[in-house]
């Protein structure tokens, strides 16, 4: 156990004065990638890190990487981040509790003069929650080289169309360090709020998380034939909606038989034409299916669409499925996730392997070098909401626990 | 039978002259209720109607009637009537059918010379679509007391808030006749196409409808709580969405045990906040219900309400239905049916006794006098369409049972 002065009240205090920069009338945070607040927040973390004699580095993605040096520089460093980054209704916790309690790992290693036997890498990834440059966890997917970095360069705002690229040169902080040298670490932490309900309600206060669930996202499309909703019996009818329902039922009731883990959401449903005394012609819906297991998604999607031909086949109706994003699902690496559950057994803190049903910086992380992420609870489950909340108790014990795995990594890297 | 010269093709060329009025590049017409196009219609009318001597008179709502005295002017007229207004996507037929196979019967009539006893008068009722003014039919609703005629004249336009009596006056037919002198009246006959695809697929060319079916409409709202798609198992969620699809279900399968005869149409679905990777957590859909008999529609209702109620408890949501839109049912004059139906028997036309799912400007017509439809088939049951259509064929059919039984209504009319 390292015995370095962590101070969880300044942790708190950094996570309440970062909140202040996008802070909006709810409570929340409205913090957009490579936005003005953006860059506010980044200047505020570089003078943080800065005040303990960290070495600031951006790269041309704009991933900003703080490194407290070890006693052999040339060993691979520990990484060990997350984001600065809000949804437009976002929270204070999302991504900052990550970063500042790396901060504040380094932070306490200064106070106490320890000197760490590889380097200590703080990272703030560019762009994770996606809401302002699509798909989420750009900075990061460049830097591990899963998308070419040109592309993510020349990505648009979904907002007003700016390139990645002239954002983050508008807001001053297009670096020109090689993204791609980031792959070459010992290993990547990151420190999370779990975004649902389950260490809440089982009373936990840490979340080992051993991997990331698989998903398949895809765009549901079912034909019929609008007619008029008074003139035409029911036998007569190819009603698209009453179809999409069925669909919708039927994908729930095939979950259960796969066991209690699997997670469906319809998170999108429009009908045409959606007008009073017309029978829906045609339904769109997004069906969203996750699983701990990708081979179960299949099996799962196999049993749906032909579901789903069947009722469309019964009901005159035409319906076609198209995956539009597929995640094959994850597993970090056991020797990190061990420190981390030693970390919280030797400190008595109540813990649970879990695996994560979100996406996160560190899935791409993972492609590079050994990854393990920490949950801490969140209040109700909350997140991506000006609601999200955690308490002053769980900030502090995953600080503790990720301080731990972070420096035991740092010590033995090699 | 009456012997007059009826002349189909007269009424097919009028229909298609017509039809050039608004036509749009789909075949169809665009013909809004007190739009430019419409007055254009009206001229055309009263041109026809004063070509074989009829007067033309407007009121103060814009209905107008073409009057053609009768032997005894005292006694109180049979009335024939539609509209001549369409939807933005309308077809050729919906409404100028009925309008223009009443001005055949007259066209006819005079050839032949012939007086009726009592006299007749061809109605054009303002604004039945209702997509220009709404509610549908004001001009019927205003003139048989319906709606408050001070009511109807200051409805706003649905595209540019244009009050009704200055969209009336804009396009120069406000008349000065009193709506409600069309309330002494003897009879008013109908004809219109089915809209639906019935009759067709029977092999049947004229409908007699008996009366319209009960209907009611509400919004249904559920309310559950969103939560993170990834991160929520299913048994901690409160969906609004699976709840409604379920609930949708539902009300499907509570139809068949009250009989073939009940409709249901789900016309308009939507979800919040309908964003990837968000449970819903709200749902909103509009259930209109429609059975030929009121009780039965009750009695579903409470059973839906009852089936919703569960559901939503047994999810963790909350459900409401708010009712928008009621209407009791009605049985037409069985008299004035008997006449339509003598009609079709004694010319050998193949037709069956059935109800409207839809809504008519006869139906205001029958809470001030005798009242009676006439449906003729309209291909694939499409209306509201640009390509709706009708065979020639039917369209004669129609006429010469709709002579029959207004000429001999008009006969014995006291």
């Amino acid at each position: 156990m390292s015995n370095i002065p962590l101070d969880p009240q300044r942790l708190w205090d950094s996570l309440m004065e970062m909140a202040r920069i996008g802070a909006t009338p709810e409570g929340g945070n409205n913090r957009p990638a490579l936005s003005t607040l953006d860059g506010k927040a980044r200047a505020l973390l570089a003078r943080w890190g800065q005040a303990i004699g960290l070495t600031v580095g951006v790269d041309r993605l704009g991933n900003m990487a703080l490194r407290r040096e070890g006693r052999e520089p040339g060993l691979p460093p520990v990484l060990v981040g997350n984001h600065l980054d809000t949804q437009p209704t976002g929270g204070r916790f999302d991504g900052p509790y990550g970063v500042l309690a790396g901060l504040e790992i380094l932070r306490a290693l200064q106070e106490a003069g320890t000197v760490t036997r590889a380097p200590i890498v703080l990272v703030n990834w560019t762009n994770e929650e996606g809401s302002r440059f699509t798909p989420p966890m750009l900075g990061a997917a460049g830097a591990m080289g899963v998308i070419p970095e040109a592309e993510v360069l020349t990505k648009p705002a979904t907002d007003d169309g700016t390139l990645y690229a002239d954002a983050l040169a508008a807001i001053g902080w297009a670096g020109d360090a090689d993204p791609a040298a980031l792959r070459n670490a010992a290993a990547y932490f990151e420190a999370h709020i779990e975004q649902g309900p389950v260490l809440e309600a089982e009373g936990l206060d840490v979340g080992i998380v051993v991997g990331g669930f698989a998903a398949e996202r895809g765009m549901v499309t079912v034909t019929g034939r609008e007619s008029h909703a008074g003139a035409t019996p029911m036998g007569m009818r190819r009603d698209a909606m009453l179809g999409a329902a069925e669909m919708v039922a039927l994908a729930e009731a095939a979950l259960p038989a796969h066991g209690p883990d699997g997670r469906l959401t319809i998170s999108r449903f429009a009908i045409v034409p959606g007008a009073d005394g017309v029978v829906p012609g045609g339904a769109r819906f997004v069906l969203d299916l996750r699983h701990p297991s990708r081979a179960t998604i299949d099996a799962l999607l196999a049993e749906v669409d032909a579901g789903f031909a069947a009722t469309a086949a019964r009901r005159g109706l035409s319906v076609a499925r198209e995956p539009f994003w597929s995640f094959p699902g994850l597993r970090f690496d056991a020797t990190l996730c061990g420190r981390l559950r030693d970390a919280a057994l030797r400190l008595g803190i109540p813990h649970r392997d879990m695996l994560s049903g979100a996406g996160h910086d560190a899935y791409h992380a993972a492609a590079c070098m050994p990854a393990a992420m920490l949950f801490i609870p969140c209040h109700g489950g909350l997140s991506h909401d000006p609601r999200e909340s955690i308490s002053p108790e769980w900030s502090e014990k995953g600080l503790r626990v990720l301080a731990d795995a972070v420096i035991a990594t740092a010590q033995v890297s090699a």
